[in-house]
């Protein structure tokens, strides 16, 4: 028997309509173009068309990445009939009147998070589509890296035991240059919050999805440099400085943020823009009562893991390799020890996503955990002007 | 010329008196016995007389850990006159009245830390030690590993440049089973608190050692396991249940912190008898704007140092290991690669000690740091009572 | 500007008829599709054909990878006039048959590695090819890891002075069951050698493209586990057994070496299946008189550099995270910290393979590398034979 | 009950000649002093006498170690009869005509390694302790970090099943500097060999200690520096030019070899002071059938274990922090997590001293291994010039 058992049968297409071009255009294509290469479903992405405002750039990106078509007005998407999927990869600001507008057009959804500038605007889109009755989901890709969905299955068949603390440290260092622009993402109109809904979002989604909902938090945030040259993105993480006048940093640098999980579980968070040194370090712990995991998206293959059951004097944080076939999502990929990267956290997330429209069912994550998410994050910001504790009320 | 340029000139004797003989009592006696061997110092300490109050306990000790004679009761250490240094190594609740006590009888006092049950009797033994002018250290013997004496180097000539993020977690799990024992250190009658105290005033000291003062707080601290058998410590960290009746656990299991520095750097601690799998795991990473260091003390002679002033394309965290001649202490010790251990840690402090005794300095950390870290510690707490961010207030 | 520059241009296609559709079947396919995403070339690979003797087993696969046709007469694909490259993946014992048919059918050649069974058939088809004219490349893939790549620049660039010391560990276990079958990389007739050709290969097409020529070797080859039952590969290390009679593996399990390289250098070769936890553990350590460097392609992204012109104190191996633009083939993927895979190494091998095509220059590693690589694999058998040292003779 | 079970009881005092008085002078001395501190034994070890050739050097070196008195003649030793164990801590080419007199003197003798200057020497060594039936024990002081000791534990018990591969390398980088001198360690006529007896003699001890004897070998050796100024060694692995004038550099700067165990392992060992970087980079991995460990030296307390039998999708090398009360020796120094150093070593095997004088049994490693390894060190110096592989032969 072959082990392509899959091959080219008759399996449904699913159109996509992608808006946005830069990183997470990128990133999205390319797993788009992955998921039925590694991946035996019964649908499949067609990168129908690119949206983005600026003709020429989104001709050459459409082109680059493999999309048949391109569009200059998100629009005129819903109005077609050769869509079924909108795919939100544009800044913040302009997530909720996309995907309420997709929803009513009847559209299944994948939107980048976070879901909204806040949470008003983010259960606005979750009533979108929960009254539409499309597909919705969030793209936290990270929860997909193959360590975490190991993580998730150890925690769920009690091998750490009760949870007893969550920790959790998402360093960056791009904007720390005084010269680096006043981009979209330093912008609260545009991003609405910085190195908390950019970084931190993340790791409260790993937090819910490995330990479960969080009940009150106090929180604290900061932004070191207040003021910057205006400039752009151009792609990845790089920006252009356009002006020598100066504008206001209007989100933080970096934020922290203790809390407690409804299950009694303690929470650490730590997000930052200058964690000098620290390029994506994207890293968490977790220790139950019979054991602890530990992972460093720099190493996002490698799940640590310590059991208390072991044999005293054999105990120890082991060094998982995620790539094996007992891992999930590994089959589809290399032979043990073979191991996958970032762009790969994106492909399984597109899996998902396929899987869900194939079967009708809800995705992980879908937008109650961006909409939860959301009013995490805008609690977070509102102990930190209140300078006290806040319970999380969904 | 011989490497041993010291040799047993006329030194002057500094005669110790030790309170306590368990955990600290075997790493205080063994700091003072290695000392002289390793070090060339114009003093000497001579194990004098160590203090139990259970005979036969102390009579053992005393004499396995190579004292001259032993007393069961610590006020006769101080009137005799053949004793320059009191040591008070007993459990948190007997520190203020024996140093206070010391203060009065002109002895110089080396305390563990922390220095009191709470803030009102730090501020009394400070007040005393200060009126009675003898030598007063508090034994925060962490930031005397080499590695931590180099990041305070390091920071001290701009390597880091302006300090931005202080993360600390100090993470423990020994009283993780239910049926681990109700010891001193987990009631706050004799402990004063529990993790906070413990290990968390471990990370502050470091923290106010390398970046400087806090300004303000925000807690958060936690019981597991609210009754636990009775039962006594034995030694290290091991103990005895001494009875089946339960008694209330009056400690924190684990505290985290949030805190802001006056130099505008934020600071996240976190502390944990109840993280599995880490025996003790105390690190901590520092970001500055042109540099970043991470420690821990479970590889405590490597320092991993960031410095964005390296060329582009090979800038990364270098592993120093803290074992060359140009490392402080290390050159009383071995050759480069060949590290030292956790009880280097107090022969460092010792020398510090004996180095302030022979030349009449104020040693570092003094009293007046363990005054300060006892009001972050007592700030932290009542924080975690009012829910809100409280200033610190010396 | 975009950051897409490249768009859909007047791009040559070059048309790939590709023979074998397991491992690197798929690695290679991969890699074909991959590369126009992410780099602006002048040339298109298309997945023209692809080539298997198991009608319904290659036509799964050729539609499952994206081939457009498939065959099941690798010597159709030579009489065809729309096949620009023959890429071979087939086992060993097929190398050189079908590569010089392809030299003589004036094909360009990308082959998998090692080249052939033995030199003489690596210099049959290395005249094949340089007579042909054809452009000729071998798949020694993980000297396109970003990190060994810029290995490559350290060196040459002289940041590590003179080499003194290469060695290098490739460590697998995926046959220490003696259960696992006796699969054709276990039987010299179809695959020349075991570790010796399938692993250690990989670590001297590593020293001799960062380090020099190699001049004599002592080897040294065991064969732990003499006889096995009959089995075939099913894709990627994966074996099935197919009777319970046993026949005599006929390759080494494990092999090492030792060697001189004409610049003077040592080196230190280990290659084993039987590594046991070592998944794919192809490690490496260069010293030279002014640096040194560590790769593991565990951690494929990061390379440890050690610098003796640091600050005396501040010296270390600093672990570089090979994907800033300053680094080779990094800027085509993710922004700095968001780390690239396996599959990523065929992606730049194959840009490498189409950049050559494009410029008509010669590919590195070409068929001459191929034939070196196997002059020193013989070498090291026949010095094991010998029990003595031998000269490497090209 | 006391932890302090020992107490100072009536223990027969041993009575010690220490000649040497630099490195090894230093770290016996203070293991000698140590050892009772921390273990419990019925004899203790008395710091009689130091000897040394200067009398100003050895004067201040004795008072600074702890040494009741010295001499200037070791011979004067082996005539006072308040002397039980003459420790040899002097360079290389004493060792023979020390110990033999020793022996016929009726001491017990501690030397350290390597045991001699050649084979010959060795065996006479060991013959004459043999006829005069003294104990004997050669410093192999790396068999006595925890993390070793616990490796022969599991090897002991199967855990690691059958053995396949025992690798080692032995790197340090002091005199990678054209100008460092021409000390005692770089002559033949005294040191006997350079990295080959200095370090790969520590590689060896452990390989027969944790799998078992070698029966061939096939060596390599290299001098990279081939004339150096005169100078001498000045304590630790510093030293101080002492005339312009160059001397050729006769022993080895750098030593490979392949191995053969008897037990059908092999074995891959290197050794060089050109290992750029690496101060005391002693490594080891061993890998069997059901498990392989790995150490470090410069992160002596952990040893990484893998096991085959842990559950598939959890294997991984887990890193055991051997300071537990499991682990041999640890219960003697700290609680778990609070590591010991290099010196340690030496403490623990200066207990294996005191208990084997106590008990009159054996100490392990003895002359016999010190003869063996002697024999293997001159085995690979013969291969390397033979230029082919050479039986051991005892």
């Amino acid at each position: 028997m072959s082990e392509y058992s899959g091959g080219k049968r008759d399996m449904k297409k699913v159109r996509i309509g992608m808006i946005g071009y830069k990183f997470m255009g990128k990133a999205h294509s390319h797993a788009y173009r992955d998921v039925p290469f590694y991946f035996d479903l019964d649908t499949e992405p067609v990168l129908q068309t690119m949206v983005g405002r600026d003709e020429q750039a989104v001709k050459l990106a459409s082109e680059k990445l493999g999309w048949q078509s391109y569009e200059t007005d998100w629009r005129r998407l819903l109005e077609r009939d050769d869509i079924d999927v909108i795919d939100i990869g544009t800044p913040n600001h302009m997530h909720a009147e996309i995907a309420i507008a997709a929803a009513k057009a009847g559209k299944h959804i994948l939107c980048e998070k976070p879901l909204a500038l806040n949470v008003q605007e983010a259960k606005e889109i979750l009533d979108a589509v929960q009254k539409a009755g499309v597909i919705h989901m969030v793209s936290y890709n990270y929860r997909f890296a193959p360590a975490i969905q190991y993580a998730k299955h150890l925690i769920s068949t009690g091998a750490l035991g009760s949870i007893y603390h969550f920790r959790a440290q998402y360093l960056q260092d791009w904007i720390m240059d005084p010269g680096f622009p006043l981009v979209w993402r330093l912008r609260k109109e545009i991003g609405g919050s910085g190195a908390l809904g950019d970084l931190m979002a993340h790791s409260i989604d790993l937090a819910r999805f490995l330990v479960g909902e969080i009940s009150e938090v106090s929180g604290m945030m900061e932004t070191f440099i207040k003021q910057r040259p205006i400039g752009e993105m151009t792609g990845g993480l790089s920006a252009t400085v356009d002006s020598d006048s100066k504008g206001d940093v209007t989100v933080d640098d970096a934020t922290a943020a203790l809390a407690r999980f409804e299950n009694g579980a303690l929470g650490v968070f730590e997000a930052t823009r200058f964690g000098r040194g620290n390029r994506n370090g994207n890293r968490m712990e977790i220790n139950g009562s019979k054991g602890s995991i530990r992972w460093d998206m720099e190493n996002m293959n490698q799940l640590e893991l310590y059991l208390e059951d072991d044999p005293r004097g054999m105990q120890g944080f082991r060094t998982i390799d995620c790539t094996e076939v007992e891992h999930p999502f590994a089959k589809a990929y290399w032979p043990a020890g073979h191991g996958i990267g970032y762009e790969h956290t994106f492909i399984n997330l597109i899996h998902e996503l396929m899987r869900s429209i194939s079967t009708g069912t809800v995705p992980s994550p879908n937008f109650e955990d961006g909409y939860r998410n959301q009013v995490i994050l805008e609690t977070i910001e509102r102990s930190n002007i209140e300078r006290r504790w806040l319970n999380v009320s969904y």
